[in-house]
């Protein structure tokens, strides 16, 4: 299980790329429920996924790195590995699902990476075919411990900027978010409550932690929700970390998750991507006890007509 | 004249109400122009005016500040006045041209100020009626050294996250941010120029800093920009400060405005007003050398449907 001090090593060594996010009190929040959000949407990638990336190629030794790496992402871990993988100066390839925004692809392919696409569900699979072919090593999105807590290092922050927070607000998809800033938070801030969030429409960890084992969706079912980056579900060691370190799950709406977009550009003057939101959805359904809630908006990769459509909703 | 002492000091005073803003690197831009931006939309009431008010309200002797405040602004002058009045407990006043935005007149009363509206050109003198009939203390929104000096941690802060900064853009409307920011800049990163931008349609300051002398525009020609926050005038005394901080004026069109309020939206996941985009736009014209320059985004107060109108543009 990744540990704090783990976590504290990750910080020290993505001090340099890794934006130090700030926490933006929301006053036009219930006061009875004072608000800060932490946006992680203002990374360079866009995403809190950078963390995580950097880290795990941190830690490889050079002439292993050398050969390069290869993952497989919906979006945004895809775009943190071909930035860490540019800021190493190693070569990356990308396996990403047809049905991945436009914008992500391009991203992802703006920093240099080779990007390969494939067809729903088949990711690891290709990645695995790609490892084999070029010799790289898979940096997985979540199932790592080096990911994890790189992770971490957003909840180590929110411990030093607000130590007595409340409730910590974080989406889950393959959990490896959750998973880190739940550890460093438990750890820190041990009074303090740790929820995920996820759409009814992918809501497999919720499930899944209520029967106490992993549960499988289907892609089809898991692709319904609006919110594309987290249509992943759990390993076997994320989910271990969830049951350790959560205090429960909410699910939100895809109504709920559109208004929360809204709210998160007209009141916090930030554009989030519908998965970087649901934490602020979960917030608004007053789903938590009241007290000192900290949000993680994950990322605000949306692809413009996307984000002119649910403005204007 | 503001010193650097007096920003540093001020520095001290606003700690804990103002978000410390992270410069973000914008990975997007020109390789030969590495961008950052400094995202004062990211404070709590939406600009960096909450720096100089509270500063100002801070330095007053505690007798003084509890008859109140008064002001007048276009907006987020305003804003901040009545935040920094709610944070210490005393009455606000602040007077607004009828043609201010709803939203920022909304955000006012929001923190317990008292609202009076008043015609085109005519806030001065009703600020003043309202000062001799309340008996409160009048904040300027520039033309005051307090002012400046919370303005210009901004300055310190871009000096001492990145010290090797080459050009630093700021917007100029009456003049405070880009007096304390160029000042701080000049003290601490002396080979670095810093630029003021002005709408072409409002763009007193350029002219006056050619003539050597301020020179009025009609408020109805300045009420021509969509950057509702650059339609005031430098006064003697910021103006003075221009004189010797500023290496030169930029000025951008309408349409380039948009585009920058399109480019934060999309590549920056930041929603700026028209007048906090403005410096972005003169950076997209490469209207300075090359070299690391940092953009001050100074407020992200846009109503939504003309950020929806932009945004679809």
């Amino acid at each position: 299980m990744v540990t704090i001090d783990d976590i504290k090593a990750a910080a020290d060594r993505i001090r340099d790329v890794a934006v130090r996010t700030p926490l933006l009190p929301a006053g036009w929040a219930d006061p009875d429920r004072p608000l800060w959000i932490k946006p992680e949407s203002l990374q360079a990638i866009g995403a809190f996924k950078v963390r995580g990336a950097f880290n795990a190629l941190a830690r490889l030794d050079e002439p292993v790195r050398a050969r390069g790496v290869v993952t497989y992402s919906s979006g945004n871990h895809a775009q943190a590995v071909a930035f860490a993988a540019a800021a190493f100066g190693v070569p990356a390839h990308v396996v990403m699902p047809e049905e991945t925004p436009d914008i992500k692809i391009e991203a992802t392919r703006g920093y240099g990476a080779e990007v390969v696409i494939c067809g729903p569900g088949q990711r690891e699979i290709v990645a695995a075919q790609v490892v084999k072919r070029t010799g790289g090593v898979l940096v997985p999105p979540f199932d790592h411990p080096d990911v994890i807590a790189g992770q971490g290092t957003i909840g180590l922050e929110i411990a030093h900027d607000l130590p007595d927070v409340e409730n910590v607000l974080v989406p889950v998809s393959g959990g490896g978010l959750a998973a880190g800033v739940g550890t460093a938070i438990k750890a820190l801030c041990p009074n303090a409550r740790v929820y995920g969030v996820e759409p009814e429409l992918a809501a497999d960890t919720v499930e899944g932690l209520r029967l106490g084992h992993r549960v499988d969706w289907s892609i089809e079912d898991r692709n319904r929700t609006i919110a594309d980056g987290l249509r992943s579900q759990p390993s076997d060691l994320t989910f271990a970390h969830l049951q350790q370190v959560l205090d429960g799950m909410i699910t939100v709406t895809e109504d709920e998750i559109r208004d929360a977009v809204r709210q998160l550009a007209y009141q916090a003057r930030l554009v989030a991507e519908p998965s970087g939101a649901t934490p602020l959805a979960a917030y608004l359904k007053q789903a938590t006890p009241p007290g000192r809630t900290v949000v993680v908006i994950s990322g605000g990769n949306i692809e413009p007509p996307m984000l002119r459509e649910i403005l204007a909703g």
